[in-house]
């Protein structure tokens, strides 16, 4: 029976992309009342439920082609115990 | 002047909360020819740059409030060195 593991990726916007969905969220919280967030980012993570046998290369491949827009954003994939 | 630290919080749906963008992400990556993934669930991510003075208790409420859904999804908030 094959093991199988959790992976998490998370995509996020690069640096000087601009986040009006960030924006928003900035000027929300303020609106909340709260005081002292300066900035907000927005982005997405994916937790897949992968067999043992899954290669990183093919994480790799699957997170550049399919879950994240390189042209824009940047990914990180995190292997869960 | 006051230093700012980097907050993470990640939002994702509770267990037995139907994903329907999980579904067709798993689908996807089937249909490019990867075997072995078993299940996505699709989630969401936020990087807050916060005063060193903002409060756990703030950053829960915040998280609970805005960012999440707390009928449908759960939150995560980890604080970045």
């Amino acid at each position: 029976m094959p093991s199988t593991t959790k992976v998490r990726v998370f995509v996020s916007l690069k640096n000087g992309v601009l986040d009006p969905q960030g924006r928003a969220i900035t000027h929300a919280i303020e609106g909340l009342g709260f005081s002292g967030v300066t900035d907000v980012r927005a982005g997405r993570m994916f937790e897949l439920e992968v067999d043992a046998s899954v290669t990183d290369a093919a994480l790799d491949e699957m997170a550049s082609k399919l879950l994240a827009n390189m042209v824009i954003e940047n990914y990180r994939i995190e292997r869960v115990a």
